[in-house]
């Protein structure tokens, strides 16, 4: 089994070992305002999902893919967008719960994992997964090996500073790359945009929180022109932070996933040009920019899946 | 035997497979205005190196760390630093006239194998080496293995731009990092800092092109304010971009190596400081900075040395 805790939805998944999603569901993480309601459900779902096929799915683990999570310590701790900002020992929590081994890993992480070993990435060395939803997420693959760090939590591109004094960031930081380039970070410019702008605009008549990237998306395909100039903002943003990212690493391919990359175009377009303009010339035209070869969630369900196979010696293709 | 070409010098040594440097030389590189007359000079030098003790070492290969370089192709292409900017094919014209294997590889991954195979890094799985010579370069390793890239380019952290339109960088960017943190980046803060200033300094009666880092240092240690602000203001830099580094990698240590490194607390101190700073809570205080514990530019000799046992299969602790 697998859950993938991001800021706007819990997604969990009991997931067969080709990598089939056979049973899933989902949980509006938003809708919670602490802790203790927010585990509650959590906890329901997880049930309803083990009683499913008449609980007949034998499930080995839990293979747990979250936001600032310490995969060591089996915590999370500080997540800028989640209901428990406090340190919540979830591992242990769900164990005693389900009596169910649990394995953490960054949520990016687990995208990334999901990619090379289910997706568009399973013949690649070298690449990176950058998961754009409520915040920014990345996952590194180098060698063929998940770049986890110290204490497997490396990878917080989405709290590098690119604006010194910008925008508030839920870390406690200002102008971090996610309050810029994130499903929040469009609505966040395109509500900028719409201050600058005199011109009547259709999302003068929406609230700032009634606004979904989905809306923003529509709207660009309809010729808006703010809708449109957020995206190529937040592309260009996206496409700069690319070019150092190659620098550091030269993947083979960087992947864009999530909520916000659904919009094709409108996003890959700026965030490619932009990035090949900032390239030293000898990458320049040699970095693949893709969509994530799976359903959106899926890459990230299906990583967290992988490491109760890994850790339990169940599949051997489950390393990369 | 191993070479580390440099922006400033160029440092030849044949090495004993316990990491003993058992001759040594050096070459001016900001001597030569083109490659012929650099090429010459280099060839002597190696002649000279390979024809002590009688002759009679045994010389297996060369291992050339260089800055810009493609391992794969054997190239150096667009170095920033170097009197030779346009590709050269140096693996294949040195092999030609020595009759040696050579292998090639970048110089902070060199450094970066050095001192995991030699230094302080070596029970370390994730660490990293920042140089800062005449350019800035970097190695990073992850899970015990070089994060050398698609094609061995990574780690070009030196041309990440932190400030745009800032200042004019060799690679015909604007505003690298290199452009302010290394031995000319500092050189040049310091006179932008004279120009500032009304008080007298001692600088403002020395060239510019006769300033080294060393005399900045020397400077600084008796409480040069302008010398000292200089440093300041490079830590800060460094420090800065650390912190993103280390929410990407999460490296256990960071090792800073190179000239300028030299100048111990004036440097380190407010690196440190400025890296802690602008850190996520959860590295605050964990990451270590340490100087390379290897002597000025040995460890990327003796990393590139290693390539040599380790693509000959001469020693199996060759491997990280």
């Amino acid at each position: 089994m697998s859950i993938d805790i991001g800021g706007t939805s819990t997604k969990l998944a009991i997931v067969g070992q080709q990598g089939v999603i056979l049973e899933k569901s989902t949980l509006m993480t938003s809708a919670f305002k602490d802790e203790h309601t927010y585990f509650n459900s959590l906890f329901e779902s997880i049930y309803t999902l083990l009683s499913m096929h008449n609980g007949q799915y034998k499930v080995n683990g839990i293979g747990l893919g979250a936001p600032s999570c310490n995969p060591i310590e089996g915590t999370i701790d500080g997540a800028a967008n989640l209901p428990f900002p406090q340190k919540v020992e979830i591992a242990r929590v769900l164990e005693t719960e389900f009596d169910l081994p649990v394995y953490l890993i960054k949520d990016g992480n687990a995208s990334a994992l999901g990619e090379g070993l289910f997706g568009a990435a399973q013949n690649m060395d070298n690449y990176m997964v950058i998961t754009l939803g409520t915040g920014l997420g990345c996952g590194i693959v180098s060698n063929k090996k998940i770049v986890s760090g110290n204490n497997g939590q490396a990878g917080e591109i989405g709290h590098s500073v690119i604006k010194r004094n910008g925008r508030e960031c839920g870390c406690g930081k200002n102008g971090c790359l996610e309050t810029y380039v994130s499903a929040t970070g469009i609505k966040r410019t395109l509500f900028k945009l719409l201050t600058f702008s005199v011109a009547e605009n259709s999302f003068k008549n929406i609230p700032f929180n009634e606004v979904s990237p989905k809306m923003i998306y529509e709207a660009a395909k309809i010729g808006n022109p703010i809708a449109l100039k957020a995206f190529e903002q937040t592309g260009q943003i996206l496409g700069e932070k690319l070019s150092e990212l190659v620098a550091i690493f030269e993947p083979e391919a960087i992947f864009l996933a999530g909520g916000l990359s659904e919009a094709g175009t409108f996003l890959f377009d700026p965030v490619i040009a932009h990035m090949e303009h900032s390239l030293l010339d000898i990458y320049k035209g040699k970095i693949q920019v893709l969509p994530s070869s799976l359903k959106t969630n899926e890459a990230a369900l299906l990583g967290a899946a992988s490491l109760v196979w890994q850790n339990q010696n169940i599949k051997e293709t489950c390393q990369l």
